[in-house]
């Protein structure tokens, strides 16, 4: 988002069990001018607010409703019944006691099940605009960093949903997004596709 | 807070198992001129903007931010580890199959327990301006909210927050909150002094 509003910034790693680290949660935004912000939402809509251009949120009260919607509902929904289940299988998992179990297949088959059903919906909602409303705003954003991560382990099925497909591919594109492509997980490498911009 | 905005409105109760409820999930607004809403945060955000009188939302960016953090952290954080865990253990449990056993008390107590801990930093942010940012905002309508739903169970320890209870005690007399608790839930009988003002 800071990318697409051409705000330069640092982006510093933190590790939520080190110490200094505000128990209120990552990300955290500090502005420089002795504010700090949280909370991953309320931090895009106020960069949408402090910096206008270019308006990721659409001037219409019912558009900006719709966008509000896809943002909880990836937020929350997706990110409960997918997102959340593929980071825990996949990396979370290794870090813990548990670290010698396998992943759970069938819970990693589910989400994909969800994935898949999720995608339904949003395929019929990107082949009236090619966005999630009528201009680019941050529910294209905040799917696409649901996807992105997804993607990163090859569980998106793109080749059954064209629109879906296209709409990533423009994302992928943008200035904003493409550096983002070539972070790493340090020991998980990405699907061999991940950073095409043809995939 | 369609009360505080002064527009008239029916309450339609509907159960999400019912045929013709959105798959997306209640509450729903309609608005009247065909166009429907979903999703809580969504809708409360649109109708702040389709209504601006009296504002919701503070017109200072960082206001909102922190607006918008209070409203998720109550929505998500205090809803997973409290609301859910009360309403789950005192009410939805006695419609499933599971309606004989008995509350799980060590879950209720620690919900309880986490309640206190949200309420110290909660009585903290409230010391400062009496709201939760420099006037009344939708996070003190979500916060109210939820501290209603654990106040009509008698969950709230009230005595010992006493900027908490100051506040709430200011939002039960607001005309838009009071005819909510004659509100009751059939077969549950609220806490004895879940409607005084004076409690």
């Amino acid at each position: 988002m800071l990318g697409e509003k051409k705000q330069p910034f640092d982006a510093v790693q933190l590790r939520p069990w080190e110490s200094g680290v505000p128990v209120s949660g990552l990300p955290v935004l500090a502005d420089g001018n002795g504010d700090t912000f949280t909370d991953s939402r309320a931090i895009a809509e106020y960069l949408d607010e402090a910096h206008p251009a270019p308006p990721l949120m659409s001037g219409d009260p019912k558009s900006r409703a719709l966008s509000r919607k896809w943002i909880n509902h990836f937020d929350d929904c997706v990110w409960r019944d997918v997102t959340s289940v593929v980071l825990q299988e996949r990396v979370f998992r290794r870090y813990t006691t548990d670290a010698d179990r396998q992943p759970d297949l069938p819970a990693l088959k589910l989400a994909v099940q969800n994935l898949r059903e999720e995608l339904h919906g949003v395929e019929d909602a990107l082949v009236r605009h090619g966005w999630f409303t009528a201009s680019l705003s941050l529910a294209d954003l905040t799917a696409a960093a649901h996807l992105s991560v997804l993607d990163y382990f090859g569980d998106v099925p793109w080749q059954q949903f064209p629109a879906v497909r296209e709409w990533y591919a423009s994302i992928k594109s943008r200035p904003s997004f493409r550096p983002l492509l070539a972070d790493q997980l340090p020991g998980f490498p990405p699907a061999s596709h991940y950073a095409d911009l043809d995939f």
